[in-house]
Protein backbone atom coordinates (compact mmCIF):
# COMPACT_ATOMS: atom_id res chain seq x y z
CA UNK A 1 0.00 0.00 0.00
CA UNK A 2 2.50 2.50 1.05
CA UNK A 3 4.40 1.02 -2.15
CA UNK A 4 1.28 2.09 -4.35
CA UNK A 5 1.35 5.15 -2.91
CA UNK A 6 4.84 6.19 -3.24
CA UNK A 7 4.89 5.25 -6.84
CA UNK A 8 2.36 7.72 -8.00
CA UNK A 9 4.15 10.65 -5.96
CA UNK A 10 5.80 12.87 -8.01
CA UNK A 11 4.95 10.61 -11.31
CA UNK A 12 8.54 8.62 -10.38
CA UNK A 13 8.44 4.96 -10.67
CA UNK A 14 10.65 4.85 -7.16
CA UNK A 15 9.63 0.88 -7.49
CA UNK A 16 12.03 0.70 -10.27
CA UNK A 17 14.77 2.67 -8.52
CA UNK A 18 14.24 0.50 -5.22
CA UNK A 19 14.16 -2.40 -7.19
CA UNK A 20 17.57 -1.07 -9.13
CA UNK A 21 19.22 -0.69 -6.01
CA UNK A 22 18.55 -4.07 -4.61
CA UNK A 23 19.84 -5.66 -7.90
CA UNK A 24 23.14 -4.06 -7.33
CA UNK A 25 23.34 -5.29 -3.56
CA UNK A 26 23.46 -8.71 -4.87
CA UNK A 27 25.30 -7.84 -8.57
CA UNK A 28 27.55 -4.71 -7.95
CA UNK A 29 28.69 -5.04 -11.37
CA UNK A 30 25.44 -4.00 -12.32
CA UNK A 31 25.74 -0.43 -11.05
CA UNK A 32 29.25 -0.53 -13.78
CA UNK A 33 27.42 1.37 -16.38
CA UNK A 34 28.20 2.63 -19.74
CA UNK A 35 26.78 5.50 -22.07
CA UNK A 36 27.16 6.08 -25.39
CA UNK A 37 26.98 9.44 -28.00
CA UNK A 38 27.65 9.95 -32.06
CA UNK A 39 28.41 12.83 -33.14
CA UNK A 40 28.44 13.22 -37.21
CA UNK A 41 29.71 16.65 -38.70
CA UNK A 42 26.69 18.75 -40.93
CA UNK A 43 29.40 20.98 -42.75
CA UNK A 44 30.67 24.56 -40.80
CA UNK A 45 30.19 24.29 -37.03
CA UNK A 46 27.05 21.71 -37.41
CA UNK A 47 26.73 18.72 -36.26
CA UNK A 48 23.98 16.17 -35.06
CA UNK A 49 24.14 13.74 -32.02
CA UNK A 50 22.64 10.47 -31.80
CA UNK A 51 22.04 8.53 -28.58
CA UNK A 52 20.72 5.23 -28.65
CA UNK A 53 17.42 4.85 -31.21
CA UNK A 54 16.17 8.57 -30.29
CA UNK A 55 15.88 11.20 -32.88
CA UNK A 56 19.30 13.12 -33.65
CA UNK A 57 19.74 16.16 -31.89
CA UNK A 58 21.47 19.27 -33.56
CA UNK A 59 24.14 21.25 -32.38
CA UNK A 60 25.15 24.85 -34.34
CA UNK A 61 27.47 28.40 -33.00
CA UNK A 62 26.13 31.69 -32.69
CA UNK A 63 26.61 33.56 -35.76
CA UNK A 64 29.45 35.82 -33.98
CA UNK A 65 31.42 32.72 -33.42
CA UNK A 66 31.14 31.57 -36.84
CA UNK A 67 28.11 29.34 -36.96
CA UNK A 68 24.59 29.66 -38.68
CA UNK A 69 23.20 29.89 -35.17
CA UNK A 70 20.64 27.04 -35.94
CA UNK A 71 20.53 24.98 -32.84
CA UNK A 72 22.15 25.37 -28.77
CA UNK A 73 25.60 25.39 -28.69
CA UNK A 74 28.02 22.50 -26.98
CA UNK A 75 28.80 24.52 -24.05
CA UNK A 76 24.80 25.55 -23.75
CA UNK A 77 24.49 21.81 -23.72
CA UNK A 78 26.22 20.97 -20.74
CA UNK A 79 24.34 23.23 -19.28
CA UNK A 80 21.17 21.93 -20.12
CA UNK A 81 22.66 18.75 -19.13
CA UNK A 82 23.46 19.80 -15.96
CA UNK A 83 20.22 21.11 -14.78
CA UNK A 84 17.88 17.69 -16.04
CA UNK A 85 20.67 15.91 -13.55
CA UNK A 86 19.58 17.80 -11.00
CA UNK A 87 15.59 17.36 -12.16
CA UNK A 88 16.27 13.58 -11.81
CA UNK A 89 18.18 14.13 -8.21
CA UNK A 90 15.64 16.17 -7.03
CA UNK A 91 12.74 13.99 -8.39
CA UNK A 92 14.47 11.07 -6.94
CA UNK A 93 15.49 11.73 -3.65
CA UNK A 94 12.23 13.53 -2.77
CA UNK A 95 9.93 11.03 -3.63
CA UNK A 96 12.03 8.57 -1.19
CA UNK A 97 11.87 10.79 1.05
CA UNK A 98 7.97 11.50 0.48
CA UNK A 99 8.15 15.18 -0.43
CA UNK A 100 5.57 16.10 -2.88
CA UNK A 101 7.58 18.23 -5.44
CA UNK A 102 4.92 20.87 -6.62
CA UNK A 103 6.69 22.75 -9.66
CA UNK A 104 10.35 22.69 -10.49
CA UNK A 105 12.35 24.73 -12.30
CA UNK A 106 16.22 25.32 -12.50
CA UNK A 107 18.23 28.19 -14.42
CA UNK A 108 21.99 27.40 -14.67
CA UNK A 109 24.74 29.80 -15.58
CA UNK A 110 28.38 29.65 -16.78
CA UNK A 111 31.42 32.24 -17.31
CA UNK A 112 33.78 31.10 -20.26
CA UNK A 113 36.01 33.16 -22.20
CA UNK A 114 37.30 32.42 -25.17
CA UNK A 115 40.75 33.35 -25.79
CA UNK A 116 42.29 29.87 -25.47
CA UNK A 117 39.33 28.54 -28.16
CA UNK A 118 40.13 30.72 -30.35
CA UNK A 119 44.31 30.01 -29.85
CA UNK A 120 44.78 33.50 -28.17
CA UNK A 121 46.21 31.69 -25.44
CA UNK A 122 46.89 28.87 -23.34
CA UNK A 123 44.82 27.71 -20.41
CA UNK A 124 41.52 26.73 -19.47
CA UNK A 125 39.39 26.71 -22.70
CA UNK A 126 36.31 25.45 -20.47
CA UNK A 127 33.61 27.19 -18.39
CA UNK A 128 35.79 29.38 -15.41
CA UNK A 129 32.65 28.80 -13.04
CA UNK A 130 29.24 27.07 -13.10
CA UNK A 131 26.38 28.74 -11.01
CA UNK A 132 22.74 27.04 -9.91
CA UNK A 133 19.24 28.31 -9.11
CA UNK A 134 16.98 25.90 -8.14
CA UNK A 135 13.15 26.77 -7.90
CA UNK A 136 11.25 24.45 -5.92
CA UNK A 137 7.92 24.49 -4.58
CA UNK A 138 6.60 22.42 -2.24
CA UNK A 139 5.37 22.10 0.91
CA UNK A 140 7.89 20.67 2.78
CA UNK A 141 9.87 22.51 5.52
CA UNK A 142 13.14 24.21 4.66
CA UNK A 143 15.07 21.60 6.78
CA UNK A 144 13.60 18.79 4.62
CA UNK A 145 14.13 21.03 1.49
CA UNK A 146 17.54 21.68 2.04
CA UNK A 147 18.52 17.51 3.17
CA UNK A 148 17.17 17.23 -0.11
CA UNK A 149 19.47 19.83 -2.27
CA UNK A 150 22.55 18.47 -0.01
CA UNK A 151 21.69 14.65 -1.12
CA UNK A 152 21.07 15.75 -4.73
CA UNK A 153 24.08 17.86 -4.80
CA UNK A 154 26.34 15.09 -3.27
CA UNK A 155 25.13 12.54 -5.81
CA UNK A 156 24.80 14.06 -8.66
CA UNK A 157 26.37 12.67 -11.84
CA UNK A 158 27.04 15.46 -13.86
CA UNK A 159 27.35 17.64 -10.86
CA UNK A 160 30.44 15.81 -9.91
CA UNK A 161 31.27 15.20 -13.76
CA UNK A 162 31.87 19.07 -14.28
CA UNK A 163 33.08 19.58 -10.28
CA UNK A 164 35.68 16.67 -10.23
CA UNK A 165 38.76 15.45 -13.10
CA UNK A 166 37.22 13.25 -15.62
CA UNK A 167 39.95 12.12 -17.56
CA UNK A 168 38.99 12.22 -20.96
CA UNK A 169 40.79 10.22 -23.49
CA UNK A 170 40.57 11.51 -27.33
CA UNK A 171 42.17 9.59 -30.35
CA UNK A 172 42.15 9.51 -34.13
CA UNK A 173 40.66 6.38 -35.37
CA UNK B 1 40.66 36.03 -52.76
CA UNK B 2 42.63 34.11 -50.41
CA UNK B 3 39.78 35.11 -47.78
CA UNK B 4 37.15 34.14 -50.59
CA UNK B 5 38.31 30.76 -51.16
CA UNK B 6 39.11 30.14 -47.17
CA UNK B 7 35.45 31.12 -46.84
CA UNK B 8 33.78 27.87 -48.42
CA UNK B 9 36.29 25.60 -46.90
CA UNK B 10 34.41 23.31 -45.07
CA UNK B 11 31.21 25.30 -45.27
CA UNK B 12 33.13 27.26 -42.15
CA UNK B 13 32.59 31.00 -41.54
CA UNK B 14 36.87 31.69 -41.24
CA UNK B 15 36.12 35.49 -41.37
CA UNK B 16 33.68 35.88 -38.69
CA UNK B 17 36.18 33.86 -36.03
CA UNK B 18 39.14 35.90 -37.39
CA UNK B 19 36.45 38.86 -37.00
CA UNK B 20 36.15 38.08 -33.42
CA UNK B 21 39.43 37.32 -32.83
CA UNK B 22 40.34 41.00 -34.06
CA UNK B 23 37.38 42.25 -32.05
CA UNK B 24 39.26 40.57 -28.60
CA UNK B 25 42.57 41.82 -29.32
CA UNK B 26 41.21 45.28 -29.38
CA UNK B 27 38.72 44.39 -26.66
CA UNK B 28 39.78 41.75 -24.52
CA UNK B 29 36.66 41.65 -22.84
CA UNK B 30 34.03 40.74 -25.62
CA UNK B 31 36.09 37.03 -24.72
CA UNK B 32 34.47 37.32 -21.44
CA UNK B 33 30.91 35.17 -22.54
CA UNK B 34 28.40 33.80 -20.24
CA UNK B 35 25.71 31.32 -21.32
CA UNK B 36 22.91 29.53 -19.88
CA UNK B 37 20.25 27.24 -19.78
CA UNK B 38 16.59 27.29 -18.19
CA UNK B 39 15.59 24.06 -17.20
CA UNK B 40 11.68 23.14 -16.16
CA UNK B 41 10.67 19.78 -14.45
CA UNK B 42 7.82 17.59 -16.16
CA UNK B 43 7.10 14.95 -13.90
CA UNK B 44 8.85 11.81 -13.04
CA UNK B 45 12.11 12.10 -14.31
CA UNK B 46 11.37 14.51 -17.27
CA UNK B 47 12.60 17.43 -18.36
CA UNK B 48 13.07 20.32 -20.98
CA UNK B 49 16.16 22.76 -21.41
CA UNK B 50 15.05 25.98 -23.07
CA UNK B 51 18.55 27.22 -24.48
CA UNK B 52 17.70 31.08 -26.04
CA UNK B 53 14.83 30.77 -28.62
CA UNK B 54 15.41 27.32 -29.47
CA UNK B 55 12.30 24.51 -29.30
CA UNK B 56 12.90 23.16 -25.57
CA UNK B 57 14.82 19.75 -25.78
CA UNK B 58 13.32 16.67 -23.62
CA UNK B 59 15.53 14.51 -20.94
CA UNK B 60 14.62 11.35 -19.52
CA UNK B 61 16.08 8.83 -17.77
CA UNK B 62 15.63 4.41 -19.39
CA UNK B 63 13.02 2.65 -17.64
CA UNK B 64 15.93 0.67 -15.36
CA UNK B 65 16.55 3.91 -13.75
CA UNK B 66 13.02 4.48 -13.01
CA UNK B 67 12.12 6.88 -16.36
CA UNK B 68 10.38 6.60 -19.06
CA UNK B 69 12.81 6.40 -21.65
CA UNK B 70 11.47 8.99 -23.83
CA UNK B 71 14.61 11.17 -24.59
CA UNK B 72 18.25 10.56 -23.99
CA UNK B 73 19.27 11.01 -20.59
CA UNK B 74 21.64 13.71 -18.81
CA UNK B 75 24.91 11.86 -18.88
CA UNK B 76 24.43 10.72 -22.26
CA UNK B 77 23.53 14.63 -23.05
CA UNK B 78 27.06 15.10 -21.72
CA UNK B 79 28.94 12.90 -24.36
CA UNK B 80 26.63 14.66 -27.00
CA UNK B 81 27.77 17.62 -26.01
CA UNK B 82 31.47 17.15 -25.91
CA UNK B 83 31.26 15.67 -29.51
CA UNK B 84 29.52 18.56 -30.85
CA UNK B 85 32.19 20.03 -29.45
CA UNK B 86 35.25 18.74 -30.91
CA UNK B 87 33.56 18.49 -33.88
CA UNK B 88 33.48 22.57 -34.09
CA UNK B 89 37.33 22.56 -32.80
CA UNK B 90 37.81 20.66 -35.85
CA UNK B 91 36.13 22.36 -38.23
CA UNK B 92 37.55 25.89 -37.24
CA UNK B 93 41.35 24.91 -37.20
CA UNK B 94 40.72 22.42 -39.94
CA UNK B 95 39.86 25.87 -41.72
CA UNK B 96 42.43 28.07 -40.32
CA UNK B 97 45.12 25.78 -41.40
CA UNK B 98 43.75 25.41 -44.82
CA UNK B 99 43.10 21.31 -44.59
CA UNK B 100 39.99 20.24 -46.42
CA UNK B 101 37.58 17.87 -44.34
CA UNK B 102 35.30 15.78 -46.09
CA UNK B 103 33.95 13.54 -43.47
CA UNK B 104 33.95 13.84 -39.99
CA UNK B 105 32.22 11.44 -36.83
CA UNK B 106 33.32 11.20 -33.34
CA UNK B 107 32.12 8.14 -30.83
CA UNK B 108 32.37 9.26 -27.08
CA UNK B 109 31.84 6.84 -24.18
CA UNK B 110 31.82 7.06 -20.75
CA UNK B 111 32.25 4.65 -17.61
CA UNK B 112 29.51 5.98 -14.42
CA UNK B 113 29.48 3.98 -11.10
CA UNK B 114 25.67 4.24 -10.13
CA UNK B 115 26.96 3.51 -6.36
CA UNK B 116 27.11 7.05 -5.54
CA UNK B 117 23.88 8.04 -7.45
CA UNK B 118 21.55 5.65 -5.95
CA UNK B 119 22.53 6.58 -2.23
CA UNK B 120 24.56 2.90 -1.82
CA UNK B 121 28.19 5.06 -1.27
CA UNK B 122 30.03 7.98 -0.94
CA UNK B 123 32.04 8.94 -3.67
CA UNK B 124 32.10 10.07 -7.35
CA UNK B 125 28.57 10.24 -8.99
CA UNK B 126 29.96 11.41 -12.15
CA UNK B 127 32.18 9.84 -15.57
CA UNK B 128 35.04 7.95 -14.05
CA UNK B 129 36.41 8.25 -17.49
CA UNK B 130 35.64 9.22 -20.97
CA UNK B 131 36.77 8.48 -24.42
CA UNK B 132 36.70 9.53 -27.75
CA UNK B 133 37.25 8.10 -31.07
CA UNK B 134 37.84 11.04 -34.00
CA UNK B 135 37.06 9.17 -37.56
CA UNK B 136 38.24 12.22 -39.72
CA UNK B 137 38.38 11.69 -43.69
CA UNK B 138 41.16 14.16 -45.49
CA UNK B 139 43.64 14.13 -47.76
CA UNK B 140 45.63 15.67 -45.36
CA UNK B 141 49.03 13.99 -44.48
CA UNK B 142 48.98 12.07 -40.86
CA UNK B 143 51.22 14.56 -39.54
CA UNK B 144 48.64 17.70 -40.36
CA UNK B 145 46.07 15.70 -39.34
CA UNK B 146 47.91 14.89 -35.97
CA UNK B 147 49.12 18.57 -35.21
CA UNK B 148 45.17 19.48 -35.62
CA UNK B 149 44.23 16.89 -33.19
CA UNK B 150 46.63 18.53 -30.85
CA UNK B 151 45.65 21.65 -31.23
CA UNK B 152 41.58 20.68 -31.14
CA UNK B 153 42.30 18.69 -27.80
CA UNK B 154 44.54 21.42 -26.45
CA UNK B 155 41.39 24.08 -26.79
CA UNK B 156 38.57 22.40 -26.05
CA UNK B 157 35.63 23.90 -24.30
CA UNK B 158 33.63 20.93 -23.09
CA UNK B 159 37.15 18.63 -23.16
CA UNK B 160 38.44 21.15 -20.61
CA UNK B 161 35.12 21.38 -18.58
CA UNK B 162 35.01 18.05 -18.23
CA UNK B 163 38.92 16.99 -17.63
CA UNK B 164 39.51 19.80 -15.61
CA UNK B 165 37.90 20.81 -11.69
CA UNK B 166 34.98 23.53 -12.19
CA UNK B 167 33.39 24.80 -9.34
CA UNK B 168 30.01 24.70 -9.52
CA UNK B 169 27.87 26.43 -7.10
CA UNK B 170 24.02 25.14 -6.43
CA UNK B 171 21.58 27.09 -4.73
CA UNK B 172 18.23 27.25 -3.35
CA UNK B 173 16.45 30.03 -5.01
Amino acid sequence: MANDQSSSLNDVNIDAVVSLVGQIQQEPDVAATKWSAHVEWKGGFRSEAKIRDFAPSASDEPGTLGGTDSAPNPVEQVLAALGNCLVVGYAANATAAGIEIKDLSIDIEGDLDLHTFLGMSEGNAGYENISVKVNIDSDASPEALQALHDKVTNTSPVGHTLGRVVPVKIELA
